[in-house]
């Protein structure tokens, strides 16, 4: 239509004048967030008659590296080629320093199988760490891990990720069939007490590291922490490791912890 | 002692990673403030072992311009060289647009001469609005004040400041004598319904522009504003006026309205 440039005002939800930015590249015309205290100015000024904007913007794209997913497994005792990944991601925007986004899942995937270590439970199935690389940009490292293991697919028993922050879990968003959900709920039980046991089957990926193995049926499951002040802080330079508190934090590695058991030392693995 | 710089860590209230800035000058040397987040990380690095920083610091001393208080008088009808001052300043610091700090405390002052015309209200004393500058870097319009009228300053019945934001007025900071002080309180009362009678008499002035006035034994008064946000903004970029509630500077106005025409009417001035 003729755009020079395209300007969002921030969807983050606080109101400290800081632009909440994200991928965006609308038909390779130059792009940028303005605050939303900024963006109300500008509202103000465009109701009183036309407004002239000089932009300054200076994106640098650079060339793509070689980068690698961190993959750890603890192997299953009796069926190790059954697969329950426990996963965060492990780049993050370029303002903080990524705690809530997402280094907070890549932690708690690791305390979940060092639970499991630490109180000797070895599950029958092998629980797989991924701390996945550019969730951020396009999912290349989700992309690579399918093209590598997609023919495995079919003994990926469950992919869990992490990549909401680090606040007081409430539960779980999970994608599967009915079935399987039937049997989540039960383990669910377990998390009643620290208040971790809602549970939502949705129609789409709770993850977006898990959505390729979610669209191949691999059931998918997300942990849901309370959201109240994560975009608050996401992708902006206050995303730093103080916005985490030590007990939410162990709370979601509890809960990892206990489904990624369950899921690697239940029965039957669950039902397509 | 051989310092070669000095940084300290921000006291703003908020957790944004926003450096909160304010005048400093320790002995000639560069001098910046850091966010708490990042004195978090220099703190918990020095625990570590030794710490280097290379600073890149960009101030600019610009040399100094000549500039104006704003003043304007709601004389008085029956004795209109004693005056009462409400005011609040007219600069604010660098990095927003200064609506809480102090944008609000002007159009509060301005307000109060402006409900008194509307009400058809003349008091019998002159009802001073003025707009500070430079209260920011040193105070120099509040010097140029009281270098002009110093000597009228036995007829100043009272100056009144808000500059500490635009949140719900609690009341009133004062410094005065306490047989003026019982003079202040049934004011108050006028004050009860909106919530903002509370009075406290101070050692020190309730106003930094209005600081001289109170050392030459000036009756002064502050407005007292709920300040449980003011320093999440306060030298801020996010001081802007989205932050500012209607209602609450329609009661800060109020208040400065009720106490102004109070002063400016009570059959004699305060004692001092």
């Amino acid at each position: 239509l003729g755009a020079v440039a395209a300007l969002v005002r921030s969807v983050g939800s606080a109101d400290f004048r800081l632009p909440h930015t994200g991928y965006s590249a609308p038909a390779g015309i130059p792009a940028g967030a303005v605050t939303a205290e900024d963006a109300e100015l500008i509202a103000h000024l465009a109701a009183e008659g036309t407004v002239r904007m000089h932009l300054t913007l200076t994106p640098q794209k650079l060339p793509d590296v070689v980068s690698h997913n961190v993959i750890a497994d603890l192997k299953g005792s009796e069926n190790p080629e059954q697969v329950v990944v426990v996963s965060g991601h492990l780049d993050s925007w370029d303002l903080g320093t990524g705690a809530i986004d997402d280094g907070a899942g890549v932690a708690v995937a690791m305390e979940a199988a060092e639970i499991l270590q630490k109180l000797h439970l070895r599950p029958k199935r092998t629980l797989r760490v991924i701390a996945w690389m550019d969730e951020e940009t396009g999912g290349s490292g989700s992309q690579a891990y399918t093209k590598e293991h997609s023919s495995e697919f079919p003994h990926h028993v469950a992919a869990i990720e992490s990549d909401a922050g680090a606040a007081h879990p409430l539960g779980f968003d999970i994608r599967m069939s009915n079935a399987a959900a039937d049997l989540i709920r039960p383990v669910l039980n377990v998390l009643q007490s620290i208040g971790a046991n809602a549970v939502e089957n949705r129609p789409y990926p709770p993850g977006a590291d898990i959505a390729t193995m979610s669209e191949n049926t691999v059931p998918a499951l997300g942990i849901l922490q309370d959201g109240r002040t994560y975009f608050d802080y996401h992708h902006s330079a206050a995303d730093t490791l103080d916005k985490i508190v030590p007990e939410e934090l162990r709370e979601n590695a509890a809960a990892m912890a206990v489904m990624g058991y369950a899921l690697a030392s239940m029965k039957n693995p669950l039902p397509r």
